[in-house]
């Protein structure tokens, strides 16, 4: 205590340090009390993206959008579900026996990110692989680069286990390094974010 | 007072006291009001869906979205606008007289959520009958259980006035228990939400 | 000092007074340590949206929420990527020399707003008119306007430059009064934002 009060006994001078510091540990108590209810309503350095298209064109832009939010210092998951799904699905894997509708369903969605095709102009496939040319050719990253890079990134990649069961879809089908959840699981990454995205 | 304070006489108390209220008192009300302009930067546990699309796969997901985040305690509001609005159509509402142009808008969109096609793959309706087939399998919610659902969690559903006004659309065509208003009632729901998605 | 405090002497009130003042100071520094930190994780009254898409409806729908959210005073950005970088393009702007590729591409996208399909019903053209004559008729804005509308309240527009390089693009074939920037250019304003959208 360096309060310069000459003529005050030094002990009464400890008394009234200690029963200040008393007092206004009360308020500490208030305010911290405040703050804590407050950052209750705050938000985390995070973003959250539902990839539920599987149009080549929309999984590269949400991937892009990914890796430049972990770029940016924030924690990044993406929800894959409904046709966002194929874009999970290992090159080649048959998977387990399926019902008719679930082949009819495998039949007609891609399988995996290489079979993608674009949300506009994709006569049969053209537009598709003309967007894969141009942006080889302007050494834009690829889809499959840009996964590659949000693994390294430690971008969380979901698999929505509800979409799995409705089209008969099994974790083997499935790349390697996921977490599986339902919509509880994405919510809970969502609700702390600054950037929520559907795409 | 009833501080254990030995050494300080009890008038000394009461001025370290009263010196500590009035210098405290000061600091809390600074404090309080550093607390709530931070406040007004903070969310409220409430998300917010655009449901633009009138495609079964997606109005779906926006329902699974919204039930879920309902789940996770959030206040959730869904906005029904563009093709969106053909959600909230009565199943066989005719509405008032209509323009030429309207009837061609009401022929061509679908005449509500049992009528709704997907986004990928419809094939004269073929997507939605299978996509609807495959749910029922494997025993996941219909569209229309799910609206149930987010009615009984108090959903709030927002038909778009803007959108009802450009289509022709009269509030007895649409199903009960509405909201109805433009983008400034939806802006007041999405600027306090944690979560915002347009699907 | 107004305190009340018959029989104590003077000195004595001044080292109450200074003990209080400095036991309080350090309170106040900690506590405005506690809300710096906590105001990092708060948000600025800003709204961001990514144009993914160049449908004249759901473009629509993004000038709609963006001109909302700017009248509901949110600092708004616009974020044109992929196909909704056609919404930018000057009327009648040929740009530089192209590759093969290049042309194609732009042969194939919009070239400019008025040009802009629909996502749905577009029958060669029919569901973009039909929609632009109905809003015509109900006085309701066109997109023209909105983008005007826009700029005057100061709604930010950003051209993705990856998309441009992707495409072709060159910043003569688009309209005056740009930002032009990346996906960190996007993430900046995003990050600090209440409602994020992807349309």
């Amino acid at each position: 205590m360096n309060v310069d009060a000459p003529g005050i006994a030094p002990d009464m001078q400890g008394l009234v340090a200690a029963e200040v510091e008393r007092q206004v540990k009360a308020l500490r108590e208030e305010m911290d009390a405040k703050l804590a209810v407050l950052r209750e309503r705050t938000v985390d350095d995070a973003a959250t993206i539902v990839v539920f298209s599987g149009d080549l064109d929309k999984v590269l832009a949400g991937f892009v959008i990914a890796t430049g939010a972990a770029a940016a210092g924030l924690e990044t998951s993406m929800f894959f579900t409904f046709w966002g799904l194929s874009v999970l699905k290992k090159k080649g894997a048959g998977g387990g026996p399926k019902s008719l509708m679930e082949k009819m369903f495998a039949m007609m969605t891609p399988s995996g990110s290489e079979a993608l095709g674009t949300s506009k102009m994709n006569y049969f496939g053209m537009g598709a692989v003309m967007l894969r040319k141009m942006m080889r050719d302007k050494g834009i990253a690829t889809l499959e680069e840009l996964v590659a890079l949000a693994r390294e990134m430690d971008v969380k990649m979901i698999a929505c286990t509800m979409s799995m069961d409705a089209m008969g879809v099994s974790k083997d089908e499935l790349v390697d390094g996921l977490t599986y959840g339902g919509v509880a699981t994405y919510m809970a990454d969502a609700v702390r974010s600054r950037v929520t995205l559907f795409i």
